[in-house]
């Protein structure tokens, strides 16, 4: 279902007529004409990289990523980083209780409410150097490029860096979901790796106290916008440089239980089996079948899987695994899951086992707005750049903000789509490129 | 390749007429012509229940089976029931330095090797109360019945209860393994638990200084019995009392590294997954095509497997896990191999993984001798009870005792199959007519 757009002709002979003479810096200077303001490419990637030290394995470089965990030491470094170039863009930065930073900008009409646009800087583990870091950096960018302009939006802009968006610890109550009103004050008492939420919270900056100041209202925003690197290949392999996001998956995960009978692996003959794994193994198999029986985007993934006994010289008597399901349209995840039953209890009958499926969660798709899409797509073809509408396969803060306000995400391309590992990497001119696109998006949302 | 006997027809019907007229008990005194002495089943079942109680769980019942781990308090409070009763049936027993348990009753040639036969009393965490029980209380019930009878062999007779079978603790080097010579000084040094094998040797009652001592040489016994419950179903449902062991299966086992490319389960299309989950899949349902595409009684079982990173939202980047394979004959195990190991690279390709045999063992078969076996279905067919001829898919101590002496094994049936479980059950009659197999047999050999 995806759309690709390129930009008018002239704009795209524009574009390759300066790319024939200049290098890649002097063409976007050349197109600077499209837009009333561009972000400064350097010091984006100078920032990415200062960032990147936060975190960073003893004794390695940039391509060695980083581990900045939320709540952590290098991630509490890293928010002090960026505190401090938000004050001297001239931001007065605000930690509100849930530890999230805003930085608020000024526009012509108080009366209006702020385009919020951000992301977030805390990292998975081992993780790398552009999963949120980016659309935090840029955002940025986007302010100073406009401060350098002398331009001036009707609504007040706010850039936010979300607190906790990863979920490496406490996991499930991020600071964007917070503020989406999701929050209890019982929250605060949850523990993860020895210390309460409240005092993590409290570690950053935030005021587990007041939490229930966190959560805005419904339409506390004019709209929500977010610039991240797509963690997936399909920009990459189809050589588009802009990625408008249609919406944020919908998320079915299922907690299976297969059981068998564990015996001895050398008395009981093949016959007499009731193995556990080999069901296990069937099932897994026909996810991938039959996830893949029908076209379009959705993904099924069987990720966890724990044997018990788990010993080379006993039949698994029981086999325990997640199975999990996105995409954009829930009833499809439905009815792929009620296929994946259906498969399962044939499976379970030749296999001699029983399978259950014990329990789950289901995560709704979070859509992006028409109107933001449409800005975003204008925004970039006044950079001369190509687009496609995607699906979102991965979660972000922009699926709780879509509960405020409207929403649009811009995703730029990951190199072999690899994310959530050192290997992580976005080209240098695909970032500026995207700050770019999130100036403009704002500028013509400002306009509606 | 199982060779099932029926006893004469003369036995045969002798026991259903007064199967048709008495209890169990009296019909089994009916066949008594058949053996000089009989094995006292009451005192067997007794002393099977007494037993038990060392590593029950608290509070539980027979039917809650043992954790009787070697070297546990359980295990030297179990060996010293053991002690006593052998103390009390005129034995004189002694512990050699691997902690091994033997009594020896004299013959009337002190020139002549003795015939050794027993089992261990040792058992796995949550086992039950028959696997090495019944053998080692059969074995002393064998010797008492013979002084009752007032029966004197020509062989001194030597019972043993082997040290740590199941090697639960310390694995690999059980008391069996040490007599058969596999022993060096620096063995004792090894650590488990927390204490030295030394000193576990020594909580047994061993002598971890005199070790070398313990091994005994080539032809040191005139041949070696044991009784044990099949622990597989096959018995059972053939509907034979006594198996008649042809050998103890070869085991080789091979560890298995697929090797796929971790990736966020979201972003990552269907098309572009190197999942090696799946790959594993493959391979599990793989091998059990392969045994049992083949007649024979071989078996293949994939037991252990763990996925890497294991995390419902990330694509398996790596599975570990181990094919173990067994059969009487090595070269059948080699071919499984193979055609596993061609099947392996074509899943590899079509999945986009890497699958690697990084290493293996190999354990050789132990094949029973021709003489014994005859003399086991010959004491059979003295009770009335029909043999059949079966591979034994479990190691034993007779494994060991092969490399010294003829060996031979005697199976009863498991109900159901179970073992290694608390609802592991032999019933009591055909614990009887084990002992009075393993009697007859005894004596059958004293003869040669």
């Amino acid at each position: 279902m995806s759309v690709i757009r390129h930009p008018s002709r002239r704009a795209f002979l524009a574009g390759l007529a300066t790319a024939a003479v200049g290098s890649a810096i002097s063409g976007r200077r050349a197109l600077t004409q499209g837009l009333p303001a561009r972000t400064d490419a350097t010091t984006l990637r100078q920032r990415i990289e200062a960032l990147s030290v936060f975190g960073r394995p003893a004794g390695g470089t940039f391509a060695d990523g980083v581990s900045r965990v939320a709540y952590s030491d290098a991630d509490v470094a890293g928010r002090g980083y960026v505190l401090n170039l938000m004050r001297a863009a001239g931001l007065d930065p605000l930690i509100d209780p849930a530890g999230n930073i805003f930085g608020r900008r000024a526009g012509t009409d108080a009366s209006l409410p702020p385009i919020l646009f951000g992301s977030h800087i805390d990292s998975v583990p081992n993780g790398g150097n552009f999963d949120g870091d980016l659309g935090s950096l840029a955002s940025l960018g986007v302010i100073e490029a406009l401060t350098a302009a002398n331009l001036r939006t009707r609504h007040p802009l706010e850039m936010v860096v979300w607190s906790a968006e990863e979920s490496a610890t406490f996991i499930g109550l991020n600071g964007s979901r917070i503020v989406a009103g999701e929050v209890k004050p019982s929250d605060m008492d949850a523990v993860s790796n020895g210390i309460t939420r409240a005092d993590a919270i409290r570690k950053i900056g935030g005021d587990p106290r007041r939490i229930m100041d966190a959560p805005r209202s419904r339409g506390a925003h004019h709209c929500y916008l977010e610039l991240h690197i797509e963690q997936g290949s399909t920009l990459e392999r189809e050589g588009i440089p802009i990625g408008v996001v249609e919406g944020i998956v919908s998320i079915d995960r299922h907690q299976v239980t297969v059981r068998g009978f564990a015996n001895h692996a050398g008395t009981t003959p093949m016959t007499e089996r009731q193995d556990a794994l080999l069901a296990a193994s069937h099932l897994a198999i026909a996810v991938r079948q039959i996830v893949t029986s029908e076209p379009g985007r959705q993904v099924g993934t069987v990720g966890r899987l724990e044997v018990t006994p788990n010993s080379p010289n006993v039949i698994p008597g029981m086999v325990q695994l997640t199975v999990e399901l996105r995409d954009l349209s829930p009833e499809k995840l439905v009815r792929l899951a009620d296929q994946i039953r259906r498969r399962a209890a044939e499976i379970a009958r030749d296999t001699q086992t029983t399978i259950e499926f014990t329990s789950g969660s289901h995560t709704p798709p979070a859509m992006a707005a028409e109107d933001v899409r449409r800005a975003i797509e204008r925004s970039a073809a006044r950079v001369g750049a190509a687009t496609m509408t995607m699906p979102s396969g991965a979660g972000h803060d922009a699926q709780m903000m879509a509960r405020l306000s409207p929403m649009g995400m811009i995703f730029v391309p990951s190199v072999r789509g690899i994310s959530h590992s050192p290997l992580e990497l976005t080209r240098w001119e695909d970032c500026a490129r995207g700050g770019d696109v999130l100036l403009g998006a704002i500028l013509d949302m400002d306009r509606v």
